[in-house]
């Protein structure tokens, strides 16, 4: 054979060097170098045995990252968006009833999924930031009787922590699944599966997990997998089929699709990480650096956007000071220093700041670190 | 801040280690030690500078694998099976005519797909390997005169390359789109995106671009983006809505999904590894690599499934002989050679090995190695 002449191409773009970037936004966030490593080993086939084995490795470290031991857990392929789509389509049937706990972007997200897939909607409506009370979800739930019911637990959008459990006791009364949102808090605060009752959650790789973006991992009840057992009607997504995705899995391993062989292996070595560690020491981790991070907003002068009850440990939304240009300072913290943060939307854009302390990212050093730089880009003296 | 301790976990996984494998099957093919080394790049933000211009450089490039220089292209967060969602959730509005030219496993998954997104569907259905004469393309679509057109244009379940230029000039006679399955074709064998007159193209990165399994890249025609802004109701995926998509990707760069950054990074050296080749070059590669590998299996007596004038370059169906346990021999190839070939299923179960010559593998120097341990492991001398 003939060797391969490579002659210059028309195309010229420059070889892939990416800046170096602090990612203290709400994701993604900074990835660990084993993960890294983990990504760009050999790929073999999606039903390789080995890969089989590894799929089953992701499953039983998501178990541990959700506290979802008496749930089945599986991976989408596909970013969190996806995750929570796998959810609407699987869980949500054309006219059922559909209740919605409605206080940031992804609760809006979730509503507007909902309606593609035929549900009839009710949502409970909050400010952007604001959370409900076991009161008020039990008596929006009772009267409601809704056959699904979704919240949000960690609103990237806002920085407000919703709690689960009266929202899935006051479900469960009236007969109903809990699609809980993870998104954010998955790996950085514990989710409780199991214990707060929900039914279907889903996450993504790239906040709390610390992997780069690109999977969703979901745990699933045994309630709704009877209930998903039963139904009749195939959902509208097809790739999102959780129970074709689920017998490619775990069960016949019958071809489904080329699940990501590279996503895998790094959210693997992602959930090792985090189980060397120690999930609770994770958490611990992430509340120290919380408190260390508020600490020092506050000393400079600047408040946060939800009430200290109610924060997210890894995700923060601090407001902008009055007559602060939240773009200008976000431009000079990226151009300066190399850190990304995020600023607001809807109705904060321009209001708040967004800011995670995430993954390796979750230490005193990193914080000060962060603190100095944003006091700069601030113009503030410290 | 106190130093955390690393307590072992109760959960013991041994470390990442994939075995050597040859991926000759028809996907996940080898990957270039470039595209790996791009993988494990360190990550930035989906909203970065840095990444809008790595998707900008992304779709460019696909414009030249696909031949779709007239054509808008972009890249779908997930695996070449949410390609082919994205084209029926896009395209195929509920009770729209949908007309599928049936003669292979993937056929079948359009037909699944559009049932599930409300389509009116008509097949016409040919034995697994057969192709479609001209005549017969254009007979159906002016008989059947539908809103949709589907075709594989190079089926891996059967190892059969459709043209796609009669089908393509019929359903514009009559005014319907055309969507063509290029999952096995981008990048092993010309497409012509534009000269051929496809509307929307989906793929994968796992089979002719050497990459990670993750992404599918699409191409649009123009005519198919004017219909799609022209349509009312959304399509029933949010995840997969090519508007938002293209709004996030192209245009405003408006947050839609948090793109899986690696993958981009690895799909655009991939696709720079074939730009320094040239695509022409690298098509005669994998023709040339073809000729030899017929040759070979041919002189040592099996047959090829599929007539020499409808094969696909990449993707060959080699005939089990008589009397020959097929899963035997590829658990021998696995097992004693490291290398992977599938079998065939479906109405082909038991009937054809499908073997993959795509990528790195397709050279002179891999066809041999690759026939001297298939004559092995079937027990032919040679």
């Amino acid at each position: 054979m003939n060797v391969i002449e490579h002659p210059a191409s028309a195309l010229h773009f420059p070889a892939l060097q990416p800046p170096k970037r602090y990612l203290f936004g709400p994701g993604p966030t900074m990835v660990d170098p084993r993960v890294y490593a983990a990504l760009s080993k050999p790929i073999v086939g999606h039903l390789d045995a080995y890969f089989i084995q590894i799929m089953s490795d992701v499953q039983q470290l998501v178990k541990m990252v959700y506290g979802a031991n008496e749930a089945s857990t599986l991976v989408i392929s596909g970013t969190g968006s996806a995750g929570m789509e796998a959810a609407i389509s699987n869980f949500v049937e054309p006219g059922s009833k559909f209740a919605v706990f409605a206080n940031g972007y992804f609760s809006d997200r979730l509503t507007e999924m909902a309606k593609r897939h035929g549900a009839n909607i009710v949502r409970f409506e909050k400010a952007w930031g604001e959370v409900y009370s076991d009161a008020e979800a039990r008596d929006f739930i009772r009267r409601e009787k809704p056959q699904v019911v979704a919240f949000v637990h960690a609103e990237t959008s806002t920085g407000a922590l919703q709690q689960g459990k009266a929202i899935c006791d006051a479900a469960h009364e009236v007969g109903a699944l809990v699609i809980g949102d993870c998104v954010t808090s998955l790996g950085g605060i514990p989710v409780n599966f199991d214990e707060t009752g929900i039914d279907v959650a889903y996450s993504c790789t790239q906040k709390g997990l610390s992997c780069p973006p690109g999977l969703s991992p979901m745990a699933i009840s045994e309630r709704a997998t009877t209930w998903l057992r039963g139904r009749t009607t195939p959902p509208r997504s097809w790739y999102l089929d959780l129970k074709l995705i689920h017998d490619y899995s775990t069960v016949s391993h019958r071809y489904h699709h080329t699940a990501p062989i590279s996503m895998f292996y790094a959210l693997r070595e992602a959930l090792m990480v985090i189980a060397e560690e120690g999930i609770e020491n994770r958490w611990e981790r992430h509340r120290r650096a919380n408190r260390s991070f508020v600490n020092g907003i506050e000393a400079i002068g600047l408040k946060m956007h939800v009430p200290a009850e109610h924060r997210i440990a890894n995700l923060s939304t601090v407001k902008v000071p009055e007559g602060v240009d939240e773009a200008k300072v976000r431009k000079q913290l990226l151009e300066g220093s190399g850190i990304e943060i995020a600023g607001g939307f809807g109705p904060l854009a321009g209001k708040v700041f967004r800011i995670g302390i995430m993954g390796p990212l979750a230490t005193e050093e990193n914080v000060q670190f962060f603190l100095k730089e944003f006091k700069k880009a601030l113009g503030v003296q410290g």
